[in-house]
């Protein structure tokens, strides 16, 4: 299904990310890490680009690092690079790691119901050639974006799901998603997603929702925040969890607003926020820099 | 108390606010309130500097205007323009309004505590004249700041107040203030008011705090930001109602935050957009800028 | 031409512009002005939903108004509050005026050059019904976005324009502008216009450019601003006078950026403030919120 | 001098800094160099805090690294570590390096003129443990703010300096810093230095500045400003070099303004974006966290 899929424009004539990879490293922290990862890189004579490293706390803590390095006929080599640091540290250091090439974009399947403007702000974002993923397919509970989406050349997939048991409509979900994608995007699906649907489809969920919470619960949030007098409205992008909404934390930001503004105008401001901090939110995530650690996120920029 | 009280210098030769009055009206909203105001106005031949005028429903809504205006010879006409306005505006349209020479700044006390970052942020802005407000007082539980504040020039009252009963500190705070003061700020003032305190010493009462509510009640909010993830810290001034922390929003504002900051680095930022957020509020009540309504408020900037 | 303009899809029931119109008053200062302007609208028994009143100085300075009122029937009695605001205010007070009714779109063209993020941005908030604008044509020098532009239903025109003589476009332009337009915005329009197509054409025109001017004047400024280690990137929205980038400005704003961005990333998050600054700046002007005045700008908010 | 100077506080019980160093290492990229720099710390067995990198090009660009470890009984290990480094660095890559122990603050001189709220600030963060900088002296070509910045413990020195002709306070200048200083705060210290100054001091100095240069250059930048009707307005803080107010770039912020604000608001709102700006800059060069290259800066947050 992608493979007709068109690849971002390049945006400069000489693809920076070619022959560049990133790798993700976290695990109990202690010393000599950092030693032993860029041994492996530096016997390989990979050159490292960028570094980014954290603990958090010296004494005992959690050890997170980011690498970008660059190696010429790095397909070639990359094989043998994975196996060394195995050897390093998995078995050497009992660490978690995730290495990949640059140059293969993350396939992602976005998830949407009536409200386009977090959909389409991917998709445009993706055809200026600013977000290095795959998009494989758009599924809606809602036909109305049908055309929209096509007209980008990305497959869409209308998958109604209502009343309250989603598992016809899950299961369907699941044939589409098999095998075909690295990560799904929630661009303001209305549709909550069962824990086992969550555990059976083993990729990251992000999702965005407005900043109120746990403020304003339910239906009509601006409404609420119009009431309550709010001066910032705002929004959140988080990964999914079995426990609604409050899942790792990626991207927030807000706007301001004040007492002129009548709930139409707090929802397009707050529409805005939305689609940026989403944005923000799968770049970084498609770029490796985003960390899970228990509840939150270590997120390197 | 308030004779020997440093009036804020004046930044400007000539003082702008030298025969201006602001005028605060509000209340049910009907056809030809603004030209009912600009007539009594009008007929004083008081030129209006400024007005902003707010409706939040064209077919029977509120309404709110903020005039400025400014009159040769300020002093001695207002009580005949008050009368005036009185007629037109409370007799007639069954308005509520206020009226004030803005050469007369309002007296305010400061509650505060330990913290001292509010409470020295706004003596050191008055001082700068960037406040035109005059401090009668500042009242704390802890003394610690006594010879600070007291080298501004101003008093500085210590009233401890530990155990459950406030009843004797809120006897003496009463003392204190009655007649003195046109409002009150908590400056980080960590004790809990009464709502018999409220309700006696009747005038207006500033509050900040910082913006996770209701997301991290009780102690330690910052350890429990750290541990989410948050990527913004926030404040919010506040007028106190008897709901603690739930009265109507003056402002708000955030600030960045990442994965590296430690808890201390959290609450330096939350320092810093505190005293930001509560001098914005603290100037924009002085100036009668901020209109309460239900529990929201229009703040005309 | 604009006869088959799509027009924005209501978002609320009730649409709150019907029977609302917008008066700007300007001119020089004097008292009685607003009880002038809030009688004739009395006498009519219209309602005044907002009003927003600026004096660049109370001693005889310019006096700026923006009135918003409501009145059953609006449209058959426009014709005779016109007419009496014009005894009073151009004939009474020597004062300028404009007097619309809200729920005619003030009708714009478009124009642009190869990149369409501007472009795209405005289309996109137009069909959501978040620009009270009427799209009458998009013009571009280049044709690579005439497909995209026609598919929101919205006439596409191709005026190519190399060299430095501009005559033959620049009457190309006027032919298809004369009469249709209530103003211009150019979207990243690459193209120096003569101050004889300013003159000539009559309605005003907006421009956005990144805000690092004058600093890095010419080709490639945000090499050079990476170059000089700039911390923030920004743009301007103003009207277009025959000093070129130095109009009045109408709205600004920045995103911070850091080392680690290439030049591409700059120009990326440039693109980010771009369309959201301009789209900001449309929508003010469409909702007759600018006043010009000398070379700055009075925008009610 | 500095024998009397009070520490800062201490914040948290424990001092997150004790037995930690920072290592800033730059040059010529080239494949190896995190290798090589944390075998050095690793045979030491010093634990990596943090480690950030960055090459400004993966083919032959300049590298940069800042690295804090911890180290058990540091103080008695970090000449040998040194001399390591030195060897590894300097003799075989040919590598610019600098290591310090963080419980060491970085000593400064601040420079003031009349205007105090840079100073103050400054002044308050350090009180409040905020900033990790001894504070040296206090030197200001006016005397109005001795008693103020006494009253905080920290020597006060009156150097005036009238007239083109700098060379008798720059010699006055120089033998109060010699040896007791390393860095310089320009806290809106009105007078030009000399580039003979700036070279024989031999240590950093930072200056801040509003943001509108080279826009509104020469005195009055406020008014200017308002004239040509800024939306926002900022500030910039960086290093000196002989190019006035052109020297590499620290940091920048902006806030809001708007038609309303008089000069006088602007220079408020101004110096608020001054003192937020200018705290940052000095509290990331006591962190080690500027890395200078060319006429720009590497700021690892």
């Amino acid at each position: 299904m992608t493979l007709t899929q068109n690849a971002p424009a390049p945006l400069t004539p000489a693809d920076p990310t070619a022959d560049q990879a990133v790798l993700i490293v976290h695990g109990r922290d202690r010393t000599g890490l950092v030693a032993a990862i860029s041994a492996v890189l530096g016997k390989h004579e990979a050159n490292i680009v960028s570094l980014d490293q954290h603990s958090d706390n010296p004494h005992g803590g959690a050890f997170f690092q980011r690498t970008v390095f660059s190696k010429a006929g790095l397909e070639a080599a990359l094989p043998q690079i994975e196996h060394d640091l195995r050897v390093q540290l998995s078995e050497g250091f009992d660490l978690e790691y995730n290495l990949r090439a640059l140059s293969v974009p993350k396939r992602v399947a976005i998830f949407a119901s009536k409200a386009d403007h977090c959909l389409l702000d991917l998709l445009w974002r993706h055809r200026r050639g600013e977000l290095p993923i795959n998009v494989a397919m758009v599924i809606s509970n809602h036909a109305d974006t049908a055309a929209e989406v096509r007209s980008f050349g990305i497959p869409f997939f209308h998958v109604p799901s209502s009343g309250p048991d989603k598992s016809a409509a899950e299961a369907q979900h699941l044939t589409l998603l098999a095998g075909n994608v690295d990560f799904i995007v929630l661009a303001r699906y209305m549709q909550i997603l069962s824990g086992e649907f969550i555990e059976r489809v083993g990729v990251p969920i992000i999702n965005i929702h407005h900043s109120f919470l746990p403020a304003f619960i339910g239906a009509g949030p601006y409404a609420k925040a119009k009431q309550r007098g709010v001066k910032l409205v705002g929004a959140t992008a988080h990964y999914v969890t079995e426990d609604l909404d409050e899942g790792p934390i990626i991207e927030q930001d807000v706007v301001r607003v004040n007492h002129a503004h009548t709930v139409t105008e707090l929802q397009r401001r707050g529409a805005d926020v939305e689609r940026a901090v989403l944005s923000r939110a799968v770049l970084w995530h498609a770029e490796d820099r985003v960390i899970r650690h228990g509840n939150h996120t270590i997120v390197f920029q």
